[in-house]
């Protein structure tokens, strides 16, 4: 039997703790597996394109446990009343090969994004960063705000999308959270939203070499948290920020975010900096307070490992909230997996007593 | 919502048509998907190895469907307890990204390999086959027997394995199946066993450069289907066998084969042919009743996503037997991710009439 967690677990999960604490213990299991980087199995992700989107695998292993996400980005899937991004993954053990979790991963991945911005943030941003422009207020947004905000701090919110509906909607959920000291302001551009900004997070969807950003609208000492900008010909930022002589550009994984990132604009000699070199102290982040630091950020697999372990740490302490699925055979004898199919000769089914549970469903309103 | 075949779903699908029956269907679509090789995003799976085994993804896409299979291979699990081999597979949509299906495979991976073998044999032993021999009667076995019984007519199977009491399983389940014709042999080695057969079918598990046949026991004119040697070190055939003057060695995917078949051991310029050439008359398969055919047999995605797309239709026909996941999100609005956290604001949960299921379950006796 292996662990599950859909929709109806992670809302429990995550409403037994709330989603601030839940993103800051998430970025700490993050930092604390980025700091032993050289255990991780590393590859860029797999990817399969279509004209409408892109569908990956996100493997990777420290020797003891396997992971791997199934992540889509199809940017025109909300104009059909589908999500952008969907997601979901599996936890393994190495020793073994058997499947140990199965999670959802669609409302996760928002939570481990924000926990990896903000964490990202913590070690780049300046730290007396209190006002941050938000540009793209669609899925993802309100789990960075409620990120920045927590743990960092920061108390403005520049709010901006081209879809001025996205925004009304990212300020009703945060207004209704009641979040201390928190102020909202709605801007009419990207450009008044960057403008007095400390943190400048960008999360646009589009799948093409957008420019939300112009070299102009930055001011030294800003932390870019460039979120949406994540495949091949989806970009965010006017390549001449991440030429500034005073930016610093620092990424997950560089063989990945050469392809994938802002940096996919530029020559394959550009220098970067891996944040495990930061964690480690083998490179700086901010090295000035005039600086400009640029998170390129894709998202690598280490964050999802670490995420389903989380997950599957918080389901074990939670007995009640358990469910389980049939996804792997559990036999008597592990030869006679054709015993499956012929009940007569003592296939679990017929040897062991049937057991039902139940998994709360919400109702399909859409075809997916 | 996410259809889901697991345990208790693949017992019931199978139950309703009988294995020979699926395998048969199956062998047909596997057949149908070779023969629009081109359409297919092909690669080598990305595989993670540890000292005791190895987990692999198998991605590919035609298109319009996308498919993935998670599959472990752990020699050693016998003696756990557990499965040598466990697998699960996705179905998506292309057009949204948004997965279909969730099907285990462990089973299903039994019932297309064995697909697999008969449709190669098919095209490439003598058609006067009636003699088998099945070296190798672990898990994989009876699905092996089945679908040579079946679909080429195979009357006479000669078992050897090293394990006596895996062989007692297999004739055991074989018998019980009242197979037509069916003649069962033991034999006390793998000479005995090959010893005037007609297709030499090896499907045993150890992880290691594993001699299970040698030169003087191939006689002109036999097929030999080559099942277990199928990742690096892990390898069946003496290499002479293969070099024969007179062989023909058959691949599915070239690149991966190079990798992890039976060839791993011989040059990279070493001459073979694929599949699918063969299918489109490009090449030719067997030109003689003397020629010794090889099918380097490692199993590739393309039959994943055929047995995904196969079960997907069964499971559409069989409207009492679906059961479904909450691992997608199902939203009124697909900018608002954050509402299914805060029920208050709608959450689907909260907006939605929730309905429950019950998926039926095996009782687990091991810790998986």
């Amino acid at each position: 039997m292996v662990e599950y967690i859909g929709i109806a677990g992670i809302q429990r999960i995550v409403g037994r703790m709330g989603p601030a604490a839940f993103i800051e213990g998430l970025a700490a299991e993050i930092e604390a597996d980025y700091r032993r980087w050289g255990d991780f199995d590393k590859s860029a992700r797999h990817a399969i394109h279509s004209p409408v989107g892109v569908i990956e695998l996100m493997p990777t292993s420290d020797g003891q446990m396997y992971s791997f996400k199934y992540v889509n980005g199809h940017p025109k899937n909300t104009a059909l009343g589908l999500l952008t991004v969907t997601a979901f993954g599996v936890l393994a053990d190495v020793e073994t090969g058997y499947p140990l979790l199965l999670s959802e991963l669609t409302v996760s991945t928002a939570l481990r994004t924000a926990a990896m911005s903000a964490l990202a943030a913590k070690w780049l941003a300046r730290p007396d960063s209190r006002v941050m422009a938000l540009i793209g207020n669609g899925a993802q947004s309100e789990f960075q705000a409620i990120a920045f905000h927590h743990m960092l701090g920061i108390r403005e919110f520049r709010l901006y999308d081209v879809d001025s509906q996205a925004t009304d909607k990212l300020a009703r959920n945060l207004e209704a959270l009641g979040l201390p000291g928190l102020q909202l302001k709605r801007c009419r551009s990207a450009a008044e939203a960057v403008q007095g900004a400390d943190i400048v997070t960008t999360v646009t969807a589009d799948k093409r070499n957008a420019i939300i950003l112009t070299p102009e609208m930055i001011a030294p000492g800003m932390h870019l948290n460039a979120v949406g900008g994540d495949c091949p010909g989806k970009t965010e930022l006017h390549a001449d920020i991440l030429r500034r002589a005073d930016a610093r550009v620092i990424v997950e994984y560089e063989p990945q975010s050469r392809i994938e990132g802002e940096i996919q604009q530029l020559p394959a000699d550009f220098a970067v900096t891996e944040f495990a070199q930061v964690l480690s102290g083998a490179a700086s982040g901010r090295s000035a307070p005039a600086e400009v630091t640029i998170f390129d950020s894709v998202g690598f697999a280490l964050e999802d490992y670490s995420a389903l372990r989380y997950l599957h740490k918080l389901q074990q302490e939670d007995a009640q909230g358990q469910q389980h699925i049939d996804l792997i055979p559990d036999l008597d004898n592990p030869k006679n997996l054709f015993g499956l199919l012929a009940p007569a000769q003592g296939s679990p089914a017929g040897q062991n007593g049937a057991v039902s549970i139940q998994l709360e469903m919400t109702h399909d309103e859409h075809p997916a």
